[in-house]
């Protein structure tokens, strides 16, 4: 294979349907071979809502009791995942739906419960890269939700950004791949209150900068250094972009140099 | 390929957790290539009822509009289907789940709102069999929920036992296909009190004089009618049996002859 480009889109991407469409009319369009990771949390948590249940969520993880793994499988597994499936199949977009349990293809296991007792949330162990190979040659496109299971018959709920960054480390495996998070942002940003400030690269040493001089703070720094994790594992580049950028040369690089 | 077995199960079984296992390991423990179909209206007028929606039926068909075709893709699509692919894949069988827009492997039509008017509900127009030989070389058991797509982004709510059908007749295409609809009781009964009163065999000759003679009579009549032309178009038999029975010779087999 030439090269798979790997995108994951939460949920300012999923929950407002004419952005999902023009998203997924984009990525629709990528040429090669491609996979797509989606979260769905904000749907998720409307219908726990719906259903009287409590949303529980703890520095951005969601507790998930055996209510709440039946309501985020419904979801994300169900209706979030089928819904692009169908959208890009009629895109001409050949789509799977998968979760990480059909055809075994990404194992993960249950989280300690100490010190926080998560539930029935789980952390990917690996991803299957021949079943991924065998899905790209017979010329489909995967889709993933973020629901894995334990190999012992147990789903559990996993981070969609922990996902897809699994799924592109597998995919590095087989051929070049570039990961795109798509983000609320034109990118990572010298100013967060100007969108034309995006930081166009960023390697391991003017990360280190960046960091030092306080550019990049709070939710980004987990963030930034997963990418730089990602890198430094085999996945070419990791891109931090807003989702209508998808097709131009727009956002933030990571990359080893 | 040598044959291939598909079966039906629905709520009968699905709706109780210890008779789903119990079949699940029977069903992991059938040699050669498989595909299972599965139901879960049960399930889904339940949630259905925890949203306050009113659950409507005709002929025993859903009405489904927008909010139930949600309801039913979250349960059959997400919840039982990946808690039967993740309890299969316990058991030793490499399962994936598929609904019909998954690798555009089934696609159907939206019916015709004369004379009922049911909303999101779809007829079958083809089973895509290199798709299914693909999955099945690949060493992989599909297991189907009943939610399909119209090819243009819309999912559609398709009778089980239809897709089943559809599903039978495109790996008739691939190699000689049994198929089995587990039931409820042992199989079609020459007197519905009498559970030792299996009728063993049913032809098209058979047929006509059980008929003739009122022994199959209501909801069976479709049922085997359904079978007899399945059978007619490339299956080689079609058992109705107890889900309990599923490895022994058991229950009512129809065939040409």
């Amino acid at each position: 294979m030439e090269q798979i480009t790997v995108i994951k889109i939460g949920g300012n991407v999923i929950d407002n349907e004419e952005v999902l469409d023009g998203f997924l009319a984009r990525f629709a369009a990528i040429e090669g071979k491609k996979i797509l990771v989606h979260g769905g949390g904000k749907l998720a948590s409307r219908l726990q809502r719906e259903l009287g249940q409590e949303v529980q969520m703890i520095d951005g993880r969601r507790v998930t009791d055996r209510q709440t793994l039946d309501v985020v499988t419904m979801v994300y597994a169900g209706l979030v995942n089928k819904q692009i499936v169908a959208k890009l199949q009629a895109a001409g977009c050949n789509a799977i739906g998968l979760s990480g349990t059909d055809g075994n293809i990404i194992r993960a296991h249950r989280r300690v419960a100490k010190p926080i007792d998560y539930g029935f949330v789980g952390d990917i162990d690996e991803v299957d890269a021949t079943m991924l190979r065998s899905l790209l040659e017979a010329g489909l496109t995967p889709v993933f939700s973020a629901i894995m299971h334990d190999g012992a018959g147990t789903l559990l709920n996993c981070n969609a950004d922990s996902v897809t960054q699994a799924v592109a480390l597998g995919a590095a495996r087989l051929a070049p791949t570039d990961l795109v998070f798509c983000f609320e942002k034109k990118g990572v940003l010298r100013d967060a209150e100007d969108e034309s400030s995006v930081i166009e690269r960023i390697t391991p040493e003017s990360y280190a900068t960046l960091k030092a001089e306080g550019i990049v703070s709070g939710g980004m720094i987990p963030k930034i250094e997963n990418a730089l994790r990602a890198v430094e594992e085999g996945v070419r580049t990791v891109r931090i972009k807003h989702a209508d950028d998808l097709l131009c040369e727009a956002g933030t690089t990571i990359c080893n140099a």
